[in-house]
């Protein structure tokens, strides 16, 4: 069965992040004054699966081994079929 | 009023994606396989307006004078109070 799993990757809670200062900072320039930004990665993914409960753990396994790092990230995913 | 922007960066239908294509290779030589893998950047933006639709164009304007190429990307926003 072919599952989609949607996968979002942010900072964890205290966790710096210059990217997102540097956007404020350039939203500020152009006038948008912002109270608060945050950025996150989104991976959209499609595989084969036996069923959902493997779809799920597949893509936890695709987390934790490559696509964020456990240190700073923390992620969520949600799979559909 | 404060809002909450969450704004979807993509790339346009037929863009090649390099990041993409190189997250699939590496999560194949991992025993990943997979049929299609997309990526996608979020910014949750909060910030104040007068009321919805304000904050509606306000969002649409940091994608497109900051956030997002029009050449090559693609966005959705979503505002809630």
């Amino acid at each position: 069965m072919m599952f989609r799993a949607t996968i979002t990757i942010g900072l964890k809670e205290g966790m710096l992040d210059p990217e997102a200062t540097a956007i404020r900072h350039a939203l500020g320039n152009l006038g948008f004054a912002t109270e608060d930004l945050h950025t996150k990665k989104l991976f959209i993914v499609r595989f084969d699966a036996a069923d959902l409960q493997e779809a799920e753990e597949s893509a936890k396994a695709m987390c934790e081994r490559l696509l964020a790092n456990p240190v700073i990230h923390r992620y969520e995913i949600e799979v559909r079929q």
